[in-house]
């Protein structure tokens, strides 16, 4: 069977080593021995957000840990500045509503990232906003935010700082205490080259102070729970035991090589990725393209759903689509977690030959020279 | 290395065959391939279950399908019935209080079951409760309730039903169907001896007329997202592919065998550990106990967190202690998911050998003699 490579924007592949390591005899959760993986894990993933505040693990999809962002700083009434350019950023907004959270919506188009001043004026129209949410990397349409810069604007007033880095953490640049982010969400299956299943979020000493006085019901996503949990290096309930084990795995190879260099092995990736779809003609779908997956534009007049399953069946490369109104028009591949070198370059061949087989009008071998020349080989 | 026996009630011991198939490399979640192996564990889970009903699986811990069995069906202010006999009968009503919900509570000693004429009476007097809540197994004080009974009580009524199911499905008998349980809630590392990181929730007829009226806040537990989803053959968020592939697999063991089969297993593991446990002089906590879990009183003055480390430490054998007020009187085995014959003679070895050496004055042999005259040597 020949090799196959997994090029979706989550799940990444899982190294072997990883798999191997959670697929030993399970152990009990509430034992030293857990506890001393749950605590590396832990650490390892303040390295990784690079922060010094705490970071919580919930079993849940991404999409939990974004509703706890919500329900453990806001209030009945409370308004919030939601950063809608993709379907992920307007996730924060549809959790805010359900909530009865009012939200205040900055619609950014689809494949641009919001322009900071826009965020300045809105926080000064709108005194006493509870949270700006947004999004490192919006992986609906591959675009990479200026978190640094919304964060200069955010840190000046009382708002809370929230950031959707799901998708972002571990391919585009993240700075979680100097860039003033308050509450910084991730998911296991991303960058952290795990199953899904975990989801992350840090938590700032002045998003506690909301915490203190927010009064939105909860009770599974509580950080208080998770808090007291963790002062006792423990989980408020029961830990989804396997994903920690190879959480640890995870970030003891990521911390080894250093999360920037990390970061920097996936640029490499990403830059030559864009570079062989420059090259053959193609279009990047987005005008900030992230470094964790990128957008292509098929040609006019290519369902991008027919090329995906070409290349899935005939080639073993599996791409993603568009999601919502991208559904047709671009395919995404991934650069970020278990996406190696080895996956860039071939689904690089794959792409060319698929879009030869549909009949797309490009110079041979046009693609592998570009990705080649910068990844080698 | 000596052979370990984890005998805790969850996680319970994942076969290895459950473990490899896990542990081989990850596929896309929004597939065909994928769609088929989520159907295939969604209609082993009504097998098990025994019901026609659909089943919604979560990523999260069971307490998170707990929050779902509230917030779905309940609005601010309605009255539920909460039978507290336990840990985890409490942790419902934290969970009402916790969305504004009102509780009545019946609570039973520790180690008893409700009666069912009190909660008759609890409805008659409460005209209009939403719901009743209560556990198949307690597992903090391994005590089966009488499920049918309450449910002959219950579905008489407008009130829904609703049963934590987490650690008795597949060890206790349960009737989904048949005994009018209008919401039952399992979790994945007990009878279903995978990992855990996986919820489950029935959802009947009766029930989805609530859900359609309730006003409660939600989004990741909203069952109408799961529902919609569900009619697609997928899920809302990002599924926790691994733990699903294991729950199919498991699922093929499990009704492959024959849920009723596999039960009537458990329970023969399970009078085989108490009929040994009481050859050797020593009491069981429960005055109705379950199959899924035996909870033993220590023999006066001996601490059960000293025999619980000993008996791990020296023997490789991992009971469970007590939890809040039962830490350090009772220990608890479990005879769900993984734990097999083997693991229950195995267990009352170590357990004779550990008694001893503690200095308990018993008849050595008579534990071991018991045990395997009931599941053969």
């Amino acid at each position: 069977m020949a090799k196959k490579y997994l090029m979706t924007p989550g799940p990444t592949p899982v190294p072997e080593e990883i798999r191997n390591e959670m697929a030993k005899p399970i152990i009990h959760h509430r034992t030293k021995e857990y506890q001393a993986i749950f605590k590396d894990a832990t650490d390892g993933l303040k390295k990784m957000f690079k922060t010094s505040n705490d970071v919580f693990t919930f079993t849940s999809s991404g999409t939990g840990a974004m509703e706890a962002s919500v329900v453990n700083i806001c209030s009945p009434g409370d308004k919030v500045i939601v950063v809608r350019g993709g379907k992920f950023g307007e996730r924060f907004g549809e959790i805010a509503k359900a909530y009865g959270v009012e939200v205040i919506a900055l619609d950014v188009p689809w494949g641009s990232g919001p322009c900071p001043a826009d965020i300045k004026d809105l926080l000064k129209n709108n005194p006493g906003v509870k949270a700006v949410y947004t999004t490192l990397c919006e992986t609906s349409t591959a675009t990479v935010f200026d978190i640094k810069a919304i964060g200069e604007v955010v840190r000046a007033t009382g708002a809370i700082y929230v950031v959707d880095a799901i998708s972002g953490l571990g391919a585009d640049k993240f700075e979680n205490d100097a860039w003033g982010v308050d509450i910084a969400i991730c998911g296991s299956q991303k960058g952290l080259m795990i199953p899904p299943g975990l989801a992350f979020c840090s938590v700032s000493q002045k998003a506690w102070k909301a915490v203190e006085t927010s009064k939105l019901p909860k009770f599974y996503f509580n950080f208080k729970k998770y808090k007291k949990a963790m002062d006792a290096t423990d989980t408020p309930f029961t830990s989804a035991i396997t994903l920690v084990i190879g959480l640890k795995k995870a970030l003891e190879v990521i911390n080894g090589k250093g999360v920037d260099n990390v970061i920097a092995e996936h640029i490499a990736q990403a830059e030559a990725f864009r570079s062989a779809v420059k090259a053959m003609g193609l279009t990047l779908f987005s005008k900030s393209p992230s470094n964790a997956v990128t957008a292509v534009n098929t040609p006019a007049g290519m369902d991008a759903d027919a090329l995906i399953k070409l290349l899935k069946t005939e080639y073993g490369v599996t791409f993603a689509g568009g999601q919502e109104k991208l559904k047709g028009t671009i395919f995404r591949a991934a650069h970020m977690g278990g996406i190696d070198r080895e996956h860039t370059i071939e689904s690089i061949k794959a792409l060319e030959s698929a879009l030869a087989k549909m009949g797309y009008k490009f110079k041979t071998g046009s693609g592998v020279d570009a990705v080649t020349k910068m990844l080698g080989k």
